[in-house]
């Protein structure tokens, strides 16, 4: 944690926006680099009959730090990845909680 | 958004339903066709020791509309699916938060 | 439900785990054996511009059954899963509500 869920967007392209992404991150947020995973999901999308292709959607998971740093994140995020070409991005937040959080048999 | 993420359904039958499903929607909810997104997710699924085939899963990411709606909505997604061959469909609702949701880096 | 959704972990694995895992499991929390649902997810995970191999991580979607049922079901996860030979395990709990879950056309 955070778990940023990557939807629409190329694996080369998060690979190259992935380091200076999560330096980024661990700046505004102030946890370890290694709790971030960035995952890459393999669905696709269908409107109107056929795949389409969508604008990238990122969902994050993590313990809630307030709305600041939540703004201050999804403006990280959407510089990142229009920095790599595309025009527009939504980003969500999911907040999980301390008590349904396990690291092996102990939460947090 | 709404985002539904569809699991245990043939990409092909997804194809079929996607259209009229989304009219429907988007006379019961209101929102405009092009909020709207269906995912496909390529998962699979094991139980005993074996990949085994689930009845269609569908998670609706949504702001709430409340229960009238929301029930319309399953009734709808129900109906669509089970019209092209599936015999049982679950369906669940995940209320995602205006503060939390942001269209580039500005939130609902 | 209850759904575990599972990333980080070679299918074969989770194939070995699931038989005495959802045993357990239904003893633990009492529902019935067909309830459960096992996912295996294809995405990959990407940090510092290459693609990577995390840890085990378990999203279980289900109702809520308090923090002592929890607990054993976080630790019977970590258990079974580190039994396989994975080090390290992260499960988190994401609770559903009866009002929001259809089966069918009726919400629980």
């Amino acid at each position: 944690m955070p778990q940023l869920i990557i939807k629409g967007m190329e694996h080369e392209e998060i690979k190259k926006i992935s380091k200076p992404l999560v330096d980024e991150l661990h700046r505004i947020i102030g946890c370890p680099r290694d709790y971030f995973t960035i995952e890459a999901v393999n669905s696709i999308f269908i409107m109107d009959g056929e795949q389409q292709s969508i604008n990238p959607l990122v969902q994050v998971n993590w313990f809630d730090r307030g709305q600041q740093v939540q703004d201050q994140v999804a403006a990280a995020l959407y510089r990142h990845i229009t920095g790599v070409g595309y025009g527009q991005v939504e980003t969500f937040f999911v907040a999980l909680h301390e008590s349904s959080y396990y690291e092996n048999e102990k939460h947090y």
